[in-house]
């Protein structure tokens, strides 16, 4: 088991940005116990939300390398971070191509190791965790319906205020719903079948595949 | 929905070695149905595995990106390696950290992207497989209690021969059982605290110690 405590500036990675993120104390062992049992998102008296300590067997939807959304940030080390999405809400996805209320996604960010054991390049996942936040729908909770939290621990987690970029972000960006669904290889192309894809998200790869064409055209 | 045709020369990547795999019309969309249900391998009349449909709803293991054991190899993009187990042996994995009868994991290679959407940096997972194999503990089937299948498409997978280099690898470096927990980041603690890593692997590890401490000496 490994413990950090440690100060990690305001990045923004993987699916979800990570502002200021203080992670404390993680890296404590989860999954020790079988928590597959359907999960009931539950908030302490102060609207913390409490850990969902069943996520690693949830749904798994992706994972993503040192992905940043600007210039690329140098924290001396590669990270990966892993989605995760409780099953009932993965299986009305798969249904309709839309979240249903309490969907909950799990952001796992974790430190890279390279050289270890028998390999010797690329990169795998270690066991120090940097940090986990989650992406949560309910309705008749948040004006947006969907709140981001952070957790630097297994205790409940901290609200992100609705200034924060990850909701702008994931409101101007998200393929489906604020979700990054572009970045999840096997629900994208459910979203395509189903015509889910957001306005924004279709305008913007509009612009982008336009840019592609003219550029390949000046280059002739 | 994707289609390719291709060639992938002999490459080590992953936790499984993969073999002169032949990638033909892989790139299905699974899990379009919900498959969660316990799974239970079953053979064709020549010894095919019938493949595990519903696994990307298995438990998530780990992630790899252009892992190696040998020099690094160009294949020109970069890829990731997904790692699934099915539920039942998890949860026994949890309790004994061991695998019992019956375990099957699936590893599944997709291709990376860079630039996408709004991502610019890094790398993140896009629809286009490259190849899946099984790992499978069947202990009244093979001789050596596990097997390794390739699979092109979503039909039956073929058996590795024994001679495959997959099968010395695995038993000589994985950490637990054949397998390579050491690149299961929820898992490996597990097996540290429960004393189930093999006696090859704790001893490659005590010379890799050595080695760094020696390294160490010499730049004093």
């Amino acid at each position: 088991m490994r413990r950090m405590k440690m100060m990690v500036p305001a990045i923004t990675i993987g699916v979800i940005s990570i502002v200021g993120l203080v992670v404390a104390g993680v890296g404590v062992v989860s999954g020790q116990t079988s928590q597959a049992e359907k999960y009931v998102p539950s908030y302490t008296a102060d609207g913390k939300l409490n850990f969902p300590a069943g996520y690693r067997e949830w749904v798994y939807l992706t994972s993503g390398v040192d992905m940043s959304y600007g210039p690329a940030s140098n924290m001396g080390k590669s990270m990966f971070d892993n989605v995760f999405v409780n099953s009932e809400a993965y299986k009305s996805f798969l249904e309709t191509s839309t979240w249903p209320d309490k969907t909950v996604m799990v952001l796992e960010v974790r430190a890279a190791g390279s050289k270890g054991s028998i390999n010797k390049n690329g990169h795998f996942q270690t066991e120090e965790l940097r940090g986990r936040e989650v992406h949560i729908k309910d309705e008749s909770k948040f004006p947006g319906k969907w709140a981001f939290f952070s957790f630097n621990s297994e205790g409940p987690g901290e609200l992100f205020p609705k200034e924060a970029a990850c909701y702008s972000c994931h409101e101007e960006h998200g393929a489906v719903d604020t979700t990054f669904v572009q970045f999840y290889p096997t629900l994208l192309p459910i979203a395509k079948a189903k015509k889910t894809l957001s306005a924004t998200y279709l305008n913007e790869e509009a612009v982008s595949g336009a840019e592609k064409k003219e550029e390949k055209a000046e280059k002739k």
